[in-house]
């Protein structure tokens, strides 16, 4: 797993080489709504890809929801959709199935995925591979990067408030933020003691938020909640106490107040935060300060944001799992490809 | 909380009451689309309703992400869409924001809440008022199972497959299942100790899963995770071991096989479970089954569970919380009306 954290800007780079082809296919596709079907690790990119178009592009974007077309064998109205499914191995059962559905509705089908050879390539009217290198570890890594890297490309096709020569910066500002390392393994140590934790982002961000919880329950066992900043003060931020560990996604922009005052919150309730942030000194208590970060253009401050703010908190799980004496590569009772229907 | 657990079956009967104006107002507005938009508790109803009106229309349903309009001010191409706004004071700041936005982008708006003078029901084009009664408590309860079955009441509206007469008997069912109240009192009790769960649910059940753990976080203070059986499968089961409680919503359907290999693979672990079901004797261990459930149609013998099955989800966590000497009706830090942006 830290061996893959470290590969991503030059998986990140070869992932950019995909846009010509993409844009290509959707030339003459302009939906009129997009389905995004994943699992796991790829469904916290989809949920970033569905913030991600709906803001650069004004395009309505659902997540599916499989199990209405796997289990209950519902048929839906897929005219002028784009269905967009997203899996690592491109093996995964019910998001395959989806996507085969969806292009027997009428949906184009665009696949998201590392494995060029892969059965989801095969199913789908068009792949973009994210040719991150095989990934090893059950915990996925560089794959999930690479994916969200693979949404930037699709808003940049539909013709979204995007650029491709800002997405080029992205590789070096990763390569940057690995240099954290060692102080972020020194600061991982200090939640040994950790069984509970709770992760928190919003906009652009709550994917990393999901990923992050993700991370930590997979590969650390600690049982991590994880919601936007709005949501938690909906009823779950009553269980923050004294000593629980709350990490969060602070970038500078339109999210920043809401962050701010869910800090604040769970920092009077007597809660440990982490704050990931390139400005230095934002907050209260310990903070991961990202080297840089690209600019994203006015009221979109963040938007190059969110894969390097995923680089920290993979360090900080893999480390944690080896201060808590685990093995972040291989999590007890998990198999890299899950097939569910 | 627990006196308004009970009033269910009164408040579920009036909601039943506003199909004849909503069958009306959707005559003549066949959407293509569907956006849900809700926070909190009424956010797991839209989780419902979304299954289910994709289940029983074939309609493609999403989840609205507010912030993409409250903070990132994105406009959405909203033709031919249905944008259904969920809030049981007819007061959440961003559901407002977002039909407003909507109906101003050619969206055809419909709220669902229980205050017929809110801001909501000026906002939108036609408003369901669930008339479930003042509710009190932090914690909601009744105006939820009224707001699932408004989103029933949305599903027959559009000619889903699902009955109204059928819907008429689920009053009485809630009626029985809260006669379980002391004997899961008892069981509840055995939980005290407990600072972790997982929630665990699947299709229709899924939302249930949802509000169940939301339930534990906000009244008992107890870190619940919620998964689908699926996503569960694809990395948080690691996180299980021996004596984690693990409670499981497990009808008979299409979604029992993927529970059953879930409730499999946890007690392998340890873990201490409990199943809320109308059969008894399906799965190892305790587990609370209802008296009755109205039988659904062919392939969709769950569809009408969700609503009877979360009232001893609700009575459970009422009395863990008072099992732990917490106030369920006044949960730390949290005000009955909440305000994000």
């Amino acid at each position: 797993m830290i061996e893959e954290t470290r590969q991503q800007p030059e998986a990140l780079a070869r992932t950019l080489g995909e846009f010509e082809g993409l844009a290509a296919y959707l030339q003459t596709r302009r939906p009129r709504f997009i389905v995004l079907a994943a699992r796991g690790t790829s469904d916290n990119a989809a949920q970033f890809g569905r913030y991600l178009i709906e803001i650069t592009t004004g395009i309505p974007v659902s997540l599916a929801a499989p199990s209405v077309i796997t289990l209950y064998r519902s048929e839906l109205d897929f005219r002028d959709v784009l269905a967009v499914g997203i899996s690592q191995s491109g093996e995964s059962t019910d998001t395959n199935a989806f996507l085969k559905e969806a292009r027997a509705w009428g949906a184009a089908t665009l696949g998201v995925t590392n494995e060029p050879e892969s059965s989801m390539t095969r199913i789908c009217e068009y792949a973009v591979v994210s040719r991150a290198g095989r990934e090893r570890s059950v915990a996925a890594t560089k794959t999930y990067t690479s994916q969200l890297l693979a949404m930037y490309l699709l808003a940049c096709a539909l013709g979204g408030r995007c650029r491709l020569n800002d997405l080029r910066r992205i590789p070096d500002c990763v390569a940057e933020t690995l240099s954290l390392e060692s102080s972020i393994a020194v600061l991982a140590a200090q939640f040994k003691g950790a069984s509970r934790a709770l992760c928190v982002g919003r906009g652009l961000n709550f994917a990393n938020a999901l990923e992050f919880g993700l991370k930590l329950m997979e590969t650390c066992y600690v049982v991590a909640e994880r919601f936007s900043a709005a949501d938690l003060m909906h009823g779950p931020i009553a269980m923050v106490e004294s000593g629980f560990p709350v990490f969060a996604f602070a970038p500078a922009g339109v999210t920043w107040p809401s962050i701010d005052e869910v800090l604040r919150r769970v920092q009077a309730a007597g809660a440990r935060t982490v704050v990931i942030t390139e400005r230095a000194g934002i907050a209260q208590g310990p903070a991961i300060v990202l080297p840089s970060a690209p600019e994203g253009p006015d009221g979109l401050e963040d938007l190059y944001t969110p894969i390097p703010y995923i680089v920290p908190a993979q360090l900080f799980a893999a480390h944690l799992a080896l201060a808590k004496g685990l093995d972040p590569d291989q999590p007890r009772a998990l198999q890299k490809v899950t097939r569910t229907m």
